[in-house]
């Protein structure tokens, strides 16, 4: 009932901000034009929560806000630039991660430690920091409430479009929201590129249970558009509650069912609008696995088949190739028996087991016309599923495989 | 000395079969104009050793060859199919593969498990039996010595240029050839398309020490091109030793150390011309990594930095950008230490340790003007090293990540 609610509210709706909170996004200097400097602030003292790169190598923003994360309960600020990922720049780049804390913190009042900070761009290079110490002190005059476009905006690399969320629900009466942006990259492997999502709530949660949601919902969402393991050095997800609703989310009780189920729901549009973005796709694929052993294994098959090239050339060219789909699986390092796997895009079974194929290329191919595809590989080994989303690769890409069944 | 003789005495010559070996390409209509039909023909009785795909999933002549291999001591005989990879076929496909060597055995009258099948292109298709058995009993009339040129375009897929190579040198006074051919494709990533390699020699060699010498090169050649465990369907590397030159190769003898060296360049000038055939590349890279704890590691360092799209397309923007390169390390799932990384760029230092660079940028991008590139990476953790190579991004990819730092 309240999903009914919500759906059609939002129906053409702007985003919005939840209360007590204030963002902006201006140009400081570091791109040539385009904005690069981002700030999400909260009237009130917030919760947070986050999740991080796993690679070896971590940018200094990341180290910094894992540590401020750990020191602090209540945190104001977030703080982003684009355009230098502040990544392998050693003691300095450290340094600059936080003197960024501390212009953001002393603006609006309050102690370093309670400032997260995130960039993104080219790695190695150090930060202009007299342009970003000037873009933070401008950067205040521009704080508003409404939507994230200039935020969202601001934390854009080679992002095509920017890219925010937001829902409204009722939660005991009172009127609940959760705002999210995020960035992505354009390239055919997100899982290269630096990956930020900064999202914010005014319900009132505890710092553990916002972080224990956060995780489960980016693990569903955020780590399964074929990224992962493989993470950039700059990667995270913050999070945000400021308690300005009113409305107090406890562990265990029916509005945290409500908020995570409207939180996962919120990460996955970001997820997926970052998909979107990637080069050249014309086609969201969503690539599910059942019947696994393991969700393990379900996870690295749907992975895997996400992730190879010759599945992604066949779907953008409408070529419903399942013997592709196999040998993905094949290499994905799993355990299946061949003979027992099963297809089906987009509702129509394409392979049945033993190879068996009763449709006529030309009608398993209608399958593929759509722009958003769904892909069920069922393994019958087990009972564990997993899904994740890719898109299509097209273009000049497609020249050379497109052209081999001639 | 033998080498400097072998390098003089090949240079600008064609390439030449071993003594006693036959071979012929030929179009059988499995693809619509080009050939797609290859034989390979020993006079003489010979020992083979194969190295073979791990995907799970394994096309009907992967097992069948395998199968053959165990089964006889002697082979006369390779025959190979482009256009259809028989991999997803069922009994069908294993009877069909069976057909391929029993029609090739008959025809030159031994025995089918004297012959061995290699097939590679659409997967999930049944093979056009009718064409590949007249094919088979026209091919005959074509088989001749000198070079392997037809041979080698009939197991062409995706490949935009045909590659074979040939060595002869002597060992104890008499000329030994090796002669191979070789099929790669023309994707983005190589690790997703069939790799085959067929060679041959004169040289008189066990079972056993031809499978290690094969197995033991082509691990540090094909193996190293960014491949390995995510292999096609199909993938086979098969090799036939025939005695015709008369020279016996044993175990542990300085000709083994010489037919090895041969074997290793041979195989390795093959992988590199797939490398070189790589969708739009404009340059070959070799990526080594030293200083690793383990082989193990340093191979997967070093093959994570040649799959990195970003790190691709900085070589092909001619752009230094080091911290690509830290990154795709970062990620690869071994253990170091960021700060000890050092990098080298066809010989100059364009990173030293803890982050510092002394090059000014346009200097440090002069290295990557070549269109071979050597790309050294210290560790300085451990003593083990391993290389491999790749090609570099170019054309519509880069648009979206050239533009990165504008």
């Amino acid at each position: 009932m309240f999903k009914e609610e919500v759906s059609k509210s939002t129906i053409g709706m702007k985003t919005k901000l939840p209360l007590g909170f204030k963002s902006a996004g201006i140009h400081c200097g570091i791109k040539k034009s385009r904005k690069d400097l981002a700030l999400i602030v909260s009237d009130y003292p917030a919760a947070a929560a986050g999740v991080f790169t796993l690679n070896k190598v971590q940018a200094a923003p990341v180290i910094l806000s894992k540590k401020h994360l750990k020191e602090s309960d209540n945190f104001y600020a977030i703080i982003v630039n684009s355009g230098n990922a502040n990544a392998c720049t050693g003691e300095r780049g450290y340094f600059d991660a936080e003197q960024m804390t501390e212009q953001t913190a002393e603006l609006i009042g309050v102690k370093k430690e309670e400032v997260l900070v995130a960039s993104t761009g080219v790695i190695g290079e150090p930060l202009p920091m007299e342009k970003i110490i000037n873009g933070i002190s401008a950067i205040k005059n521009y704080l508003a409430d409404g939507d994230e476009k200039d935020a969202a905006e601001a934390i854009m690399t080679t992002d095509t479009f920017y890219k925010t969320e937001s829902s409204s629900f009722i939660i005991d009466g009172k009127e609940v929201t959760i705002s999210g942006i995020a960035k992505g990259s354009g390239m055919i492997h997100p899982n290269m590129a630096t990956m930020l999502g900064f999202v914010t709530t005014d319900a009132a949660i505890d710092k553990d249970l916002l972080q224990e949601m956060l995780k489960n919902t980016a693990d569903k969402t955020f780590n399964r558009i074929v990224v992962d393991g493989d993470t950039s050095t700059n990667d995270m997800v913050l999070m945000l509650s400021n308690s300005a609703s009113g409305v107090v989310i406890t562990k265990g009780s029916d509005s945290q069912k409500t908020f995570e189920a409207e939180l996962f729901t919120l990460l996955k549009k970001l997820a997926i609008d970052i998909v979107k973005d990637g080069e050249g796709a014309t086609k969201l694929v969503e690539v599910k696995v059942e019947g696994a052993l393991t969700e393990e294994d379900a996870i690295k098959a749907a992975k895997t088949i996400a992730l190879s090239p010759l599945v992604k050339t066949a779907i953008h060219g409408e070529d419903a190739n399942w013997g592709r789909i196999i040998a993905a699986v094949g290499y994905s390092g799993i355990d299946f028996d061949p003979d027992k796997f099963e297809i089906f895009i987009n509702g129509t079974q394409i392979l049945q087991k033993n190879y068996i194929v009763t449709l006529p290329n030309a009608v398993a191919n209608q399958t593929l016309k759509s722009d958003q595809i769904e892909l069920v590989v069922k393994l019958n080994q087990g009972n564990e599923s997993a899904n994740c989303w890719t898109c299509d690769f097209s273009e000049d890409y497609v020249k050379i495989n497109g052209s081999y069944r001639s």
